[in-house]
């Protein structure tokens, strides 16, 4: 059997590479939003971290609302890098994928701002939430198919 | 040199693909028992989720368990997605190259289960979770010592 | 086209496996750590994990610690695995990538040793995750750049 990995489409590995990093900085960027919000908020998890005299701070709810959207990250962005990788042995549509790639980039992106930026009413967050997630469900279930 | 890639064995390769995307689908699975059992026990982290009234809860003690096996998932299970793509490297037996995958997928169902769906009473979870955490530190080792 | 996996330089290809294998390792054994130090304190998380009569503790300052040095691990590492495997295709200079991943490895290694194994005084932390994350996300800017 000649090379498994020459079966990848460019076109869809360029896109898988492209939306990957951008939600890889995306997620980077967050541990930056938390910081400047424990600093504004004098709210530091270490006593190492804190000025003399202030005692360490983690139940302070604007950081804690950052640190559950970094959380949310890393359940479902760490997940699609590796699902959205495996999809691409599926010989998938050029289309789909590349539309798959992005839909789950973009969705990601306003999760965080309606999560942890700009806070809007649900069903934004939930919304957003959805559309990567079932993206991604949609890249796994067609790969454990395809490898049956 | 010739390509890198051309060296991984197709078969495990297969092997790899198919039960790293059942991991990563079961990991999925973990979101919608948390939305579940949040809604259930009406514990919802943020004030907007809530119905109107409702106080945020993040002290549940059955949502908390399962966000604890959801984070176990995250730390041993995306380390395996990692460590074992980069045993494929290694020209590892087939034989044991494929058990390996299969052992760490089945066990860590087995971990989610006997956590957060049964609660079974030690050492189900304990077990489940060794046979993950050393067939996945095998790989790591073995990865290393061969790129040393 | 001919395959774009082809493309990766096998030096630094190398390079990534091995560092990325050594920081998988070191990820595995924060795991270890934790229970440890949960025996150590009598600090178990869950019922069935504590001898009989011990309640669950979850707010102990020293598995705290350990814990959040661990999801830092989680919030670091893992966007550096995938971030650094895109980077490969961005036709890199061996010396530069091959420096990228050593220093986010030794970077990450000193970090969780000032902050969970011997606790020393800021800024060796803060330092520590600085080269780690910069370097991270260097490669990401450089990936988006490349791929746009």
């Amino acid at each position: 059997m000649s090379n498994f990995f020459e079966t990848v489409d460019p076109t869809i590995f360029r896109s898988y590479i492209f939306w990957s990093a951008v939600l890889g900085l995306k997620m980077l960027v967050m541990s930056i939003l938390t910081g400047m919000k424990r600093q504004a908020k004098k709210a530091f998890a270490n006593p190492e971290d804190a000025p003399k005299g202030v005692k360490p701070v983690t139940n302070d709810p604007d950081v804690e609302r950052i640190r559950r959207a970094h959380l949310n990250d890393l359940e479902n962005i760490l997940p699609f890098f590796v699902i959205a990788f495996l999809y691409l042995f599926t010989n998938p549509s050029v289309l789909v994928a590349t539309n798959l790639f992005r839909a789950v980039a973009v969705a990601r992106i306003v999760h965080t701002l309606v999560y942890a930026v700009f806070v809007i009413p649900q069903p934004a967050r939930g919304l957003a939430w959805m559309v990567g997630y079932f993206s991604t469900g949609y890249m796994a279930v067609t790969t454990i198919l395809a490898f049956l």
